[in-house]
Protein backbone atom coordinates (compact mmCIF):
# COMPACT_ATOMS: atom_id res chain seq x y z
CA UNK A 1 0.00 0.00 0.00
CA UNK A 2 2.74 2.46 0.81
CA UNK A 3 4.58 1.75 -2.25
CA UNK A 4 1.72 2.26 -4.47
CA UNK A 5 0.51 5.49 -3.00
CA UNK A 6 4.46 6.65 -3.24
CA UNK A 7 4.26 5.60 -7.51
CA UNK A 8 0.96 7.40 -7.80
CA UNK A 9 2.64 10.64 -5.58
CA UNK A 10 5.00 10.89 -8.61
CA UNK A 11 5.76 8.84 -11.04
CA UNK A 12 9.06 7.30 -11.25
CA UNK A 13 11.67 7.71 -14.39
CA UNK A 14 13.17 4.12 -15.59
CA UNK A 15 15.59 3.67 -18.06
CA UNK A 16 15.20 -0.07 -19.78
CA UNK A 17 18.29 -1.74 -21.90
CA UNK A 18 19.73 -5.09 -22.50
CA UNK A 19 22.00 -6.65 -24.31
CA UNK A 20 20.21 -8.69 -26.45
CA UNK A 21 19.54 -6.06 -29.26
CA UNK A 22 16.26 -3.58 -29.34
CA UNK A 23 14.27 -6.42 -30.89
CA UNK A 24 14.15 -8.92 -28.49
CA UNK A 25 11.25 -10.14 -26.38
CA UNK A 26 13.09 -10.05 -23.48
CA UNK A 27 13.33 -6.40 -23.38
CA UNK A 28 9.71 -6.01 -24.87
CA UNK A 29 8.32 -8.45 -21.74
CA UNK A 30 10.79 -5.95 -19.09
CA UNK A 31 9.59 -2.40 -20.89
CA UNK A 32 5.71 -3.46 -20.70
CA UNK A 33 6.16 -4.38 -17.43
CA UNK A 34 8.13 -1.02 -16.47
CA UNK A 35 5.37 0.78 -17.93
CA UNK A 36 2.63 -0.42 -15.26
CA UNK A 37 4.53 1.42 -12.80
CA UNK A 38 6.92 4.58 -14.24
CA UNK A 39 7.64 6.57 -17.18
CA UNK A 40 9.69 4.27 -19.37
CA UNK A 41 12.89 5.12 -22.07
CA UNK A 42 14.32 2.86 -23.95
CA UNK A 43 17.78 2.87 -24.75
CA UNK A 44 19.27 -0.72 -26.47
CA UNK A 45 21.67 -1.82 -28.57
CA UNK A 46 20.44 -2.04 -32.62
CA UNK A 47 21.78 -5.13 -32.54
CA UNK A 48 22.57 -8.72 -30.19
CA UNK A 49 25.73 -7.74 -27.79
CA UNK A 50 25.95 -10.65 -25.28
CA UNK A 51 29.05 -11.63 -24.24
CA UNK A 52 29.91 -7.91 -24.74
CA UNK A 53 31.07 -7.78 -20.74
CA UNK A 54 31.66 -3.98 -19.53
CA UNK A 55 33.16 -3.34 -23.19
CA UNK A 56 32.82 0.88 -24.44
CA UNK A 57 33.59 1.91 -27.81
CA UNK A 58 36.50 3.99 -28.17
CA UNK A 59 38.02 4.96 -31.26
CA UNK A 60 34.64 5.08 -33.17
CA UNK A 61 31.59 7.25 -33.23
CA UNK A 62 28.21 6.01 -32.04
CA UNK A 63 24.75 6.36 -33.40
CA UNK A 64 21.24 7.55 -31.67
CA UNK A 65 18.23 7.43 -33.22
CA UNK A 66 15.03 7.32 -31.86
CA UNK A 67 12.90 4.57 -32.93
CA UNK A 68 8.96 3.61 -32.46
CA UNK A 69 9.35 -0.25 -33.08
CA UNK A 70 5.48 -1.00 -30.95
CA UNK A 71 3.79 1.58 -32.18
CA UNK A 72 2.87 2.80 -28.46
CA UNK A 73 4.03 5.48 -25.98
CA UNK A 74 7.15 4.20 -25.14
CA UNK A 75 10.09 6.52 -25.83
CA UNK A 76 12.51 4.51 -27.34
CA UNK A 77 16.36 4.82 -28.91
CA UNK A 78 18.54 2.21 -30.50
CA UNK A 79 22.08 2.83 -30.03
CA UNK A 80 24.79 1.60 -32.45
CA UNK A 81 26.97 0.72 -29.73
CA UNK A 82 27.61 -1.86 -26.45
CA UNK A 83 25.00 -2.23 -23.63
CA UNK A 84 27.29 -0.24 -21.78
CA UNK A 85 27.43 2.60 -24.55
CA UNK A 86 23.58 2.38 -23.96
CA UNK A 87 23.80 3.55 -20.33
CA UNK A 88 26.20 6.29 -21.10
CA UNK A 89 24.48 8.03 -23.88
CA UNK A 90 21.48 7.52 -21.92
CA UNK A 91 22.49 9.56 -19.56
CA UNK A 92 24.54 12.17 -21.21
CA UNK A 93 22.63 12.22 -24.12
CA UNK A 94 18.87 11.63 -23.34
CA UNK A 95 18.33 11.93 -19.62
CA UNK A 96 20.99 15.08 -19.99
CA UNK A 97 22.47 14.69 -16.43
CA UNK A 98 18.41 14.48 -15.23
CA UNK A 99 19.40 11.00 -13.61
CA UNK A 100 16.31 8.54 -13.94
CA UNK A 101 15.19 6.78 -10.55
CA UNK A 102 16.12 3.38 -12.16
CA UNK A 103 17.72 1.65 -14.75
CA UNK A 104 16.64 -2.10 -15.54
CA UNK A 105 18.62 -4.61 -17.66
CA UNK A 106 17.03 -7.43 -19.65
CA UNK A 107 15.42 -9.47 -19.49
CA UNK A 108 18.48 -11.67 -20.56
CA UNK A 109 17.69 -14.79 -22.75
CA UNK A 110 19.91 -17.21 -20.75
CA UNK A 111 21.34 -16.85 -17.04
CA UNK A 112 23.50 -14.81 -15.99
CA UNK A 113 24.09 -16.13 -12.43
CA UNK A 114 27.86 -16.60 -10.79
CA UNK A 115 30.95 -15.73 -12.86
CA UNK A 116 28.61 -14.92 -16.19
CA UNK A 117 28.12 -11.55 -14.51
CA UNK A 118 31.69 -10.68 -16.09
CA UNK A 119 31.01 -11.66 -19.58
CA UNK A 120 27.25 -10.23 -19.42
CA UNK A 121 26.74 -6.77 -20.79
CA UNK A 122 23.25 -7.27 -19.27
CA UNK A 123 24.92 -7.46 -16.18
CA UNK A 124 27.70 -4.54 -17.61
CA UNK A 125 24.83 -2.43 -18.20
CA UNK A 126 23.05 -2.28 -15.15
CA UNK A 127 26.55 -2.13 -13.16
CA UNK A 128 26.79 0.96 -15.09
CA UNK A 129 24.03 2.55 -14.00
CA UNK A 130 25.30 1.73 -10.57
CA UNK A 131 28.44 3.36 -11.21
CA UNK A 132 26.58 6.21 -12.35
CA UNK A 133 23.94 6.28 -9.11
CA UNK A 134 21.10 4.71 -10.67
CA UNK A 135 19.20 2.14 -8.36
CA UNK A 136 20.21 -0.72 -11.06
CA UNK A 137 18.79 -4.00 -11.17
CA UNK A 138 19.28 -6.37 -14.72
CA UNK A 139 17.47 -9.51 -14.77
CA UNK A 140 18.00 -12.74 -16.85
CA UNK A 141 16.04 -16.10 -17.25
CA UNK A 142 17.21 -19.59 -18.08
CA UNK A 143 16.00 -19.96 -21.53
CA UNK A 144 18.05 -18.80 -24.61
CA UNK A 145 15.63 -18.98 -26.81
CA UNK A 146 14.59 -16.27 -28.85
CA UNK A 147 11.15 -17.83 -28.23
CA UNK A 148 11.77 -17.49 -24.10
CA UNK A 149 8.49 -17.04 -22.55
CA UNK A 150 8.99 -14.62 -19.80
CA UNK A 151 5.36 -14.50 -18.54
CA UNK A 152 6.10 -16.51 -14.88
CA UNK A 153 8.85 -14.09 -14.45
CA UNK A 154 6.65 -10.55 -14.71
CA UNK A 155 5.09 -10.35 -11.37
CA UNK A 156 8.78 -10.98 -9.53
CA UNK A 157 10.20 -8.21 -11.74
CA UNK A 158 7.73 -6.03 -10.94
CA UNK A 159 7.94 -6.65 -7.09
CA UNK A 160 11.89 -6.36 -7.00
CA UNK A 161 11.54 -2.81 -9.13
CA UNK A 162 9.28 -1.62 -7.16
CA UNK A 163 10.75 -2.65 -3.37
CA UNK A 164 14.14 -1.05 -5.02
CA UNK A 165 12.38 2.47 -6.10
CA UNK A 166 10.47 2.32 -1.91
CA UNK A 167 13.43 1.14 -0.32
CA UNK A 168 16.85 2.56 -2.58
CA UNK A 169 19.95 0.18 -2.49
CA UNK A 170 22.95 0.33 -0.44
CA UNK A 171 25.27 2.79 -1.76
CA UNK A 172 27.08 1.25 -4.92
CA UNK A 173 25.45 -1.73 -5.33
CA UNK A 174 23.19 -3.18 -8.00
CA UNK A 175 21.05 -6.51 -8.03
CA UNK A 176 21.76 -9.36 -10.50
CA UNK A 177 18.34 -11.42 -10.41
CA UNK A 178 17.97 -15.04 -12.06
CA UNK A 179 14.48 -16.96 -13.09
CA UNK A 180 14.43 -20.61 -13.17
CA UNK A 181 12.37 -21.59 -16.58
CA UNK A 182 8.82 -23.06 -16.20
CA UNK A 183 5.62 -21.80 -14.14
CA UNK A 184 6.58 -23.11 -10.21
CA UNK A 185 8.95 -20.87 -8.96
CA UNK A 186 9.12 -20.47 -5.12
CA UNK A 187 9.74 -17.31 -4.48
CA UNK A 188 12.59 -15.13 -3.89
CA UNK A 189 16.15 -16.30 -2.07
CA UNK A 190 18.85 -13.34 -1.67
CA UNK A 191 22.46 -15.15 -2.69
CA UNK A 192 25.97 -14.76 -3.08
CA UNK A 193 27.75 -14.84 -6.32
CA UNK A 194 28.33 -19.22 -6.58
CA UNK A 195 32.72 -20.01 -7.41
CA UNK A 196 31.89 -21.58 -10.76
CA UNK A 197 33.36 -21.47 -14.10
CA UNK A 198 33.41 -21.95 -17.94
CA UNK A 199 35.56 -25.08 -18.98
CA UNK A 200 36.23 -24.00 -22.48
CA UNK A 201 35.96 -26.86 -25.46
CA UNK A 202 36.97 -24.73 -28.72
CA UNK A 203 35.67 -26.67 -31.68
CA UNK A 204 38.39 -26.61 -34.26
CA UNK A 205 37.39 -26.52 -38.01
CA UNK A 206 39.05 -25.77 -41.33
CA UNK A 207 38.12 -23.57 -43.54
CA UNK A 208 37.87 -23.85 -47.48
CA UNK A 209 41.68 -22.86 -47.68
CA UNK A 210 42.42 -25.15 -45.27
CA UNK A 211 43.25 -23.09 -42.40
CA UNK A 212 42.31 -23.59 -38.83
CA UNK A 213 39.43 -21.31 -36.95
CA UNK A 214 37.68 -22.02 -33.56
CA UNK A 215 34.20 -21.71 -32.08
CA UNK A 216 33.83 -21.14 -28.44
CA UNK A 217 31.38 -23.28 -26.67
CA UNK A 218 32.35 -24.82 -22.73
CA UNK A 219 30.54 -26.41 -19.94
CA UNK A 220 29.65 -24.71 -17.24
CA UNK A 221 31.27 -25.74 -14.04
CA UNK A 222 30.04 -25.38 -10.28
CA UNK A 223 33.00 -26.26 -8.12
CA UNK A 224 30.39 -24.20 -4.70
CA UNK A 225 27.93 -26.21 -3.13
CA UNK A 226 27.00 -24.33 -0.90
CA UNK A 227 23.28 -23.36 0.13
CA UNK A 228 23.12 -19.74 -0.06
CA UNK A 229 24.58 -19.41 -3.75
CA UNK A 230 22.70 -17.97 -6.80
CA UNK A 231 23.52 -21.55 -8.80
CA UNK A 232 22.04 -23.56 -4.95
CA UNK A 233 18.66 -21.17 -5.74
CA UNK A 234 17.88 -21.84 -9.58
CA UNK A 235 18.72 -25.64 -9.46
CA UNK A 236 16.07 -24.97 -6.64
CA UNK A 237 13.65 -23.63 -8.40
CA UNK A 238 13.71 -20.16 -6.67
CA UNK A 239 14.50 -16.82 -8.57
CA UNK A 240 18.05 -15.49 -7.05
CA UNK A 241 19.20 -11.79 -5.95
CA UNK A 242 22.67 -11.36 -5.62
CA UNK A 243 23.51 -7.87 -4.55
CA UNK A 244 26.68 -6.89 -6.60
CA UNK A 245 29.17 -4.21 -5.95
CA UNK A 246 31.76 -2.94 -8.36
CA UNK A 247 34.72 -2.10 -6.20
CA UNK A 248 36.77 -5.33 -6.87
CA UNK A 249 39.67 -4.53 -4.34
CA UNK A 250 40.42 -8.19 -2.11
CA UNK A 251 40.53 -6.09 0.80
CA UNK A 252 41.77 -9.54 2.87
CA UNK A 253 44.29 -9.83 0.55
CA UNK A 254 46.06 -6.33 1.62
CA UNK A 255 47.41 -7.36 4.80
CA UNK A 256 49.37 -10.07 2.71
CA UNK A 257 50.36 -8.33 0.06
CA UNK A 258 51.79 -6.27 3.03
CA UNK A 259 53.80 -8.46 4.36
CA UNK A 260 55.79 -8.76 1.20
CA UNK A 261 59.81 -8.14 1.31
CA UNK A 262 60.03 -6.38 -2.09
CA UNK A 263 63.69 -5.95 -2.82
CA UNK A 264 63.96 -2.74 -5.13
CA UNK B 1 68.47 -15.41 -3.19
CA UNK B 2 65.37 -18.08 -2.49
CA UNK B 3 63.63 -16.72 -5.44
CA UNK B 4 66.57 -17.29 -7.40
CA UNK B 5 67.47 -20.30 -7.07
CA UNK B 6 64.32 -21.13 -7.21
CA UNK B 7 63.55 -20.04 -10.29
CA UNK B 8 66.89 -22.01 -11.48
CA UNK B 9 65.67 -25.26 -10.23
CA UNK B 10 62.47 -25.09 -12.41
CA UNK B 11 62.21 -22.21 -15.25
CA UNK B 12 58.30 -21.02 -14.91
CA UNK B 13 56.12 -20.54 -17.94
CA UNK B 14 54.54 -17.50 -18.39
CA UNK B 15 51.69 -16.65 -20.36
CA UNK B 16 51.82 -12.95 -21.86
CA UNK B 17 49.10 -11.21 -22.96
CA UNK B 18 47.16 -7.45 -23.76
CA UNK B 19 44.92 -5.29 -25.13
CA UNK B 20 46.72 -2.87 -27.16
CA UNK B 21 47.60 -5.82 -29.81
CA UNK B 22 50.59 -7.82 -30.41
CA UNK B 23 52.80 -4.81 -32.44
CA UNK B 24 52.47 -2.68 -29.35
CA UNK B 25 55.34 -1.35 -27.65
CA UNK B 26 53.92 -2.45 -24.01
CA UNK B 27 53.83 -5.90 -24.51
CA UNK B 28 57.34 -6.11 -25.97
CA UNK B 29 59.04 -4.70 -22.79
CA UNK B 30 56.75 -6.73 -21.03
CA UNK B 31 57.49 -10.17 -22.75
CA UNK B 32 61.57 -9.06 -23.03
CA UNK B 33 61.27 -9.02 -18.75
CA UNK B 34 59.71 -12.20 -18.22
CA UNK B 35 61.90 -13.83 -20.60
CA UNK B 36 64.52 -12.92 -17.50
CA UNK B 37 62.76 -15.36 -15.68
CA UNK B 38 60.99 -18.00 -17.63
CA UNK B 39 60.24 -19.23 -20.63
CA UNK B 40 57.33 -17.08 -22.36
CA UNK B 41 54.21 -17.28 -24.80
CA UNK B 42 52.63 -14.54 -26.22
CA UNK B 43 49.08 -14.79 -26.89
CA UNK B 44 47.72 -11.46 -27.73
CA UNK B 45 45.08 -9.61 -30.32
CA UNK B 46 46.10 -8.54 -33.67
CA UNK B 47 44.41 -5.53 -33.35
CA UNK B 48 44.02 -2.85 -30.55
CA UNK B 49 41.22 -4.38 -27.78
CA UNK B 50 41.48 -1.04 -25.52
CA UNK B 51 38.02 -0.75 -23.60
CA UNK B 52 36.53 -4.02 -24.56
CA UNK B 53 36.46 -4.89 -20.73
CA UNK B 54 35.54 -8.63 -19.97
CA UNK B 55 34.44 -8.88 -23.68
CA UNK B 56 34.21 -12.84 -25.39
CA UNK B 57 33.83 -13.79 -28.78
CA UNK B 58 29.96 -15.43 -29.04
CA UNK B 59 28.34 -15.95 -32.57
CA UNK B 60 31.80 -15.77 -34.65
CA UNK B 61 34.75 -17.66 -35.09
CA UNK B 62 38.21 -16.92 -33.60
CA UNK B 63 41.68 -17.31 -35.53
CA UNK B 64 44.96 -17.79 -33.99
CA UNK B 65 48.04 -18.60 -35.60
CA UNK B 66 51.88 -18.43 -34.78
CA UNK B 67 53.62 -15.79 -35.91
CA UNK B 68 57.37 -14.22 -35.37
CA UNK B 69 57.30 -10.64 -35.50
CA UNK B 70 60.75 -10.13 -33.43
CA UNK B 71 62.74 -12.40 -35.12
CA UNK B 72 63.84 -14.48 -31.88
CA UNK B 73 63.15 -17.09 -29.53
CA UNK B 74 60.07 -16.15 -27.64
CA UNK B 75 56.76 -18.03 -29.20
CA UNK B 76 53.93 -15.54 -29.99
CA UNK B 77 50.46 -16.07 -31.51
CA UNK B 78 48.13 -13.76 -32.65
CA UNK B 79 44.48 -13.75 -32.07
CA UNK B 80 41.51 -12.23 -33.94
CA UNK B 81 39.36 -11.93 -30.94
CA UNK B 82 39.36 -10.22 -27.14
CA UNK B 83 42.20 -10.45 -24.55
CA UNK B 84 39.73 -12.38 -22.29
CA UNK B 85 39.56 -14.59 -25.83
CA UNK B 86 43.39 -14.58 -26.06
CA UNK B 87 43.54 -16.10 -22.60
CA UNK B 88 40.94 -19.09 -22.82
CA UNK B 89 42.79 -19.97 -26.55
CA UNK B 90 45.99 -20.11 -24.95
CA UNK B 91 45.10 -22.22 -21.74
CA UNK B 92 43.03 -24.46 -24.53
CA UNK B 93 45.05 -25.00 -27.54
CA UNK B 94 48.26 -23.36 -27.00
CA UNK B 95 49.21 -24.96 -23.50
CA UNK B 96 46.30 -27.86 -23.95
CA UNK B 97 45.54 -27.83 -20.17
CA UNK B 98 48.91 -27.48 -18.52
CA UNK B 99 48.61 -23.96 -17.57
CA UNK B 100 51.01 -21.58 -17.07
CA UNK B 101 52.72 -20.58 -13.89
CA UNK B 102 51.76 -17.17 -14.57
CA UNK B 103 49.69 -15.03 -16.42
CA UNK B 104 50.77 -11.08 -16.98
CA UNK B 105 48.93 -8.83 -19.00
CA UNK B 106 50.01 -5.22 -20.60
CA UNK B 107 52.11 -3.09 -19.87
CA UNK B 108 49.33 -1.29 -21.10
CA UNK B 109 49.17 2.48 -22.68
CA UNK B 110 47.33 4.18 -20.26
CA UNK B 111 46.11 3.75 -16.48
CA UNK B 112 43.94 1.39 -14.97
CA UNK B 113 43.35 2.03 -11.69
CA UNK B 114 40.14 2.61 -10.41
CA UNK B 115 37.04 1.90 -11.75
CA UNK B 116 38.79 1.82 -15.13
CA UNK B 117 39.79 -2.03 -14.01
CA UNK B 118 36.01 -2.55 -15.18
CA UNK B 119 36.37 -1.28 -19.14
CA UNK B 120 40.38 -2.26 -18.81
CA UNK B 121 40.98 -5.48 -21.62
CA UNK B 122 44.59 -5.35 -19.85
CA UNK B 123 42.96 -6.42 -16.36
CA UNK B 124 39.97 -8.58 -18.21
CA UNK B 125 42.76 -10.87 -19.61
CA UNK B 126 44.30 -11.19 -16.24
CA UNK B 127 40.87 -11.70 -14.17
CA UNK B 128 40.78 -14.21 -16.71
CA UNK B 129 43.89 -15.99 -15.88
CA UNK B 130 42.91 -15.87 -11.92
CA UNK B 131 39.45 -17.67 -13.28
CA UNK B 132 41.78 -20.08 -15.06
CA UNK B 133 43.26 -20.71 -11.67
CA UNK B 134 46.33 -18.28 -12.80
CA UNK B 135 48.41 -16.20 -10.47
CA UNK B 136 47.80 -13.35 -12.67
CA UNK B 137 48.89 -9.65 -13.25
CA UNK B 138 47.82 -6.72 -14.79
CA UNK B 139 50.67 -3.96 -15.70
CA UNK B 140 49.85 -0.06 -17.03
CA UNK B 141 51.27 2.83 -17.43
CA UNK B 142 50.27 6.15 -17.22
CA UNK B 143 51.07 7.14 -20.71
CA UNK B 144 48.46 6.44 -23.81
CA UNK B 145 51.59 7.57 -26.24
CA UNK B 146 52.67 4.45 -28.43
CA UNK B 147 56.01 5.98 -27.70
CA UNK B 148 55.99 5.62 -24.18
CA UNK B 149 59.06 4.79 -21.87
CA UNK B 150 58.54 1.57 -19.69
CA UNK B 151 62.18 1.42 -19.39
CA UNK B 152 61.40 2.49 -15.50
CA UNK B 153 58.67 0.07 -14.67
CA UNK B 154 60.71 -2.83 -15.60
CA UNK B 155 62.74 -3.79 -12.52
CA UNK B 156 59.33 -3.22 -10.50
CA UNK B 157 57.41 -5.65 -12.78
CA UNK B 158 60.34 -7.94 -12.53
CA UNK B 159 60.39 -8.39 -9.06
CA UNK B 160 56.28 -7.91 -8.35
CA UNK B 161 56.16 -11.22 -11.21
CA UNK B 162 58.93 -12.77 -8.65
CA UNK B 163 57.17 -12.29 -5.60
CA UNK B 164 54.42 -14.12 -7.30
CA UNK B 165 55.60 -17.09 -8.73
CA UNK B 166 57.47 -17.50 -5.05
CA UNK B 167 54.81 -16.68 -3.06
CA UNK B 168 51.60 -17.35 -5.13
CA UNK B 169 48.28 -15.23 -4.48
CA UNK B 170 45.20 -15.76 -1.88
CA UNK B 171 43.11 -18.16 -3.80
CA UNK B 172 40.23 -16.82 -6.60
CA UNK B 173 42.84 -12.82 -6.25
CA UNK B 174 45.00 -11.35 -8.79
CA UNK B 175 46.83 -8.27 -8.79
CA UNK B 176 46.42 -4.64 -10.41
CA UNK B 177 49.68 -2.83 -10.83
CA UNK B 178 49.67 0.61 -12.41
CA UNK B 179 52.98 2.88 -12.46
CA UNK B 180 53.27 6.87 -12.45
CA UNK B 181 55.25 8.38 -15.05
CA UNK B 182 58.89 9.80 -14.89
CA UNK B 183 62.05 8.09 -13.37
CA UNK B 184 61.26 8.65 -9.75
CA UNK B 185 58.99 6.02 -8.74
CA UNK B 186 59.58 6.14 -4.68
CA UNK B 187 58.12 2.51 -4.22
CA UNK B 188 55.25 0.07 -4.46
CA UNK B 189 52.26 0.73 -2.50
CA UNK B 190 49.70 -1.79 -1.73
CA UNK B 191 46.48 0.18 -1.85
CA UNK B 192 42.35 -0.67 -2.87
CA UNK B 193 40.10 0.08 -5.78
CA UNK B 194 39.51 4.42 -5.20
CA UNK B 195 36.11 5.35 -5.45
CA UNK B 196 36.22 7.20 -8.97
CA UNK B 197 34.17 7.55 -12.27
CA UNK B 198 34.28 8.79 -15.27
CA UNK B 199 31.41 11.85 -16.16
CA UNK B 200 31.12 11.33 -19.72
CA UNK B 201 31.03 14.29 -22.24
CA UNK B 202 29.88 12.77 -25.78
CA UNK B 203 31.30 14.91 -29.01
CA UNK B 204 28.27 15.48 -31.24
CA UNK B 205 28.82 16.15 -34.90
CA UNK B 206 27.28 15.60 -37.75
CA UNK B 207 28.23 13.52 -40.87
CA UNK B 208 28.21 15.11 -44.31
CA UNK B 209 24.48 13.73 -44.30
CA UNK B 210 23.64 16.03 -41.54
CA UNK B 211 22.45 13.01 -39.51
CA UNK B 212 24.20 12.92 -35.79
CA UNK B 213 27.22 10.82 -34.22
CA UNK B 214 28.80 10.63 -31.09
CA UNK B 215 32.61 10.37 -30.06
CA UNK B 216 32.89 9.05 -26.01
CA UNK B 217 35.02 11.46 -24.50
CA UNK B 218 35.25 12.00 -20.78
CA UNK B 219 37.01 13.37 -17.43
CA UNK B 220 38.21 10.50 -14.59
CA UNK B 221 36.42 12.37 -11.53
CA UNK B 222 37.77 11.03 -8.07
CA UNK B 223 35.58 11.10 -5.31
CA UNK B 224 37.49 8.97 -2.89
CA UNK B 225 40.49 11.18 -0.44
CA UNK B 226 41.44 7.88 1.15
CA UNK B 227 45.15 7.86 1.69
CA UNK B 228 45.17 3.88 1.17
CA UNK B 229 43.64 3.99 -2.67
CA UNK B 230 45.89 3.66 -5.82
CA UNK B 231 44.52 7.03 -7.20
CA UNK B 232 46.39 8.74 -4.10
CA UNK B 233 49.50 6.35 -4.47
CA UNK B 234 49.74 7.37 -8.11
CA UNK B 235 49.37 10.81 -7.45
CA UNK B 236 52.65 10.39 -4.99
CA UNK B 237 54.48 8.92 -7.39
CA UNK B 238 54.33 5.38 -6.13
CA UNK B 239 53.36 1.83 -8.41
CA UNK B 240 50.11 1.11 -6.89
CA UNK B 241 49.56 -2.64 -6.23
CA UNK B 242 45.84 -3.72 -6.08
CA UNK B 243 44.68 -7.20 -4.77
CA UNK B 244 41.17 -7.85 -7.10
CA UNK B 245 38.99 -10.81 -6.98
CA UNK B 246 35.87 -11.61 -9.29
CA UNK B 247 33.66 -12.71 -6.77
CA UNK B 248 31.36 -9.82 -7.07
CA UNK B 249 29.10 -10.10 -4.42
CA UNK B 250 28.36 -7.40 -2.05
CA UNK B 251 28.55 -9.34 1.17
CA UNK B 252 27.79 -6.84 3.00
CA UNK B 253 24.24 -6.23 1.74
CA UNK B 254 22.68 -9.84 1.65
CA UNK B 255 21.23 -8.85 5.41
CA UNK B 256 20.05 -5.72 4.02
CA UNK B 257 18.07 -7.48 1.22
CA UNK B 258 16.88 -10.27 3.59
CA UNK B 259 14.68 -7.78 5.51
CA UNK B 260 12.75 -6.79 2.63
CA UNK B 261 9.03 -8.43 2.68
CA UNK B 262 8.07 -9.18 -0.87
CA UNK B 263 4.97 -9.12 -1.82
CA UNK B 264 4.26 -12.34 -3.73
Amino acid sequence: MLILSMMKASKPTILVVNDDGITAPGIKALMETMAQIGRVVVVAPDSPQSGMGHAITIGKPLRLDQVDIYDDSIEMYRCSGTPVDCVKLAVTKVFKGHKPDLCVSGINHGLNNSINILYSGTMSAAVEGAIESIPSIGFSLDDYSMQADFSHCLKFVKEIAEQVLANGLPTATLLNVNFPPGNNIKGIKICRQANAKWAEEFDERNDPYKRPYYWLTGVFQNNDHGEDTDVWALEHNYASVVPVQFDMTAHHAIPVLNSWKFNL
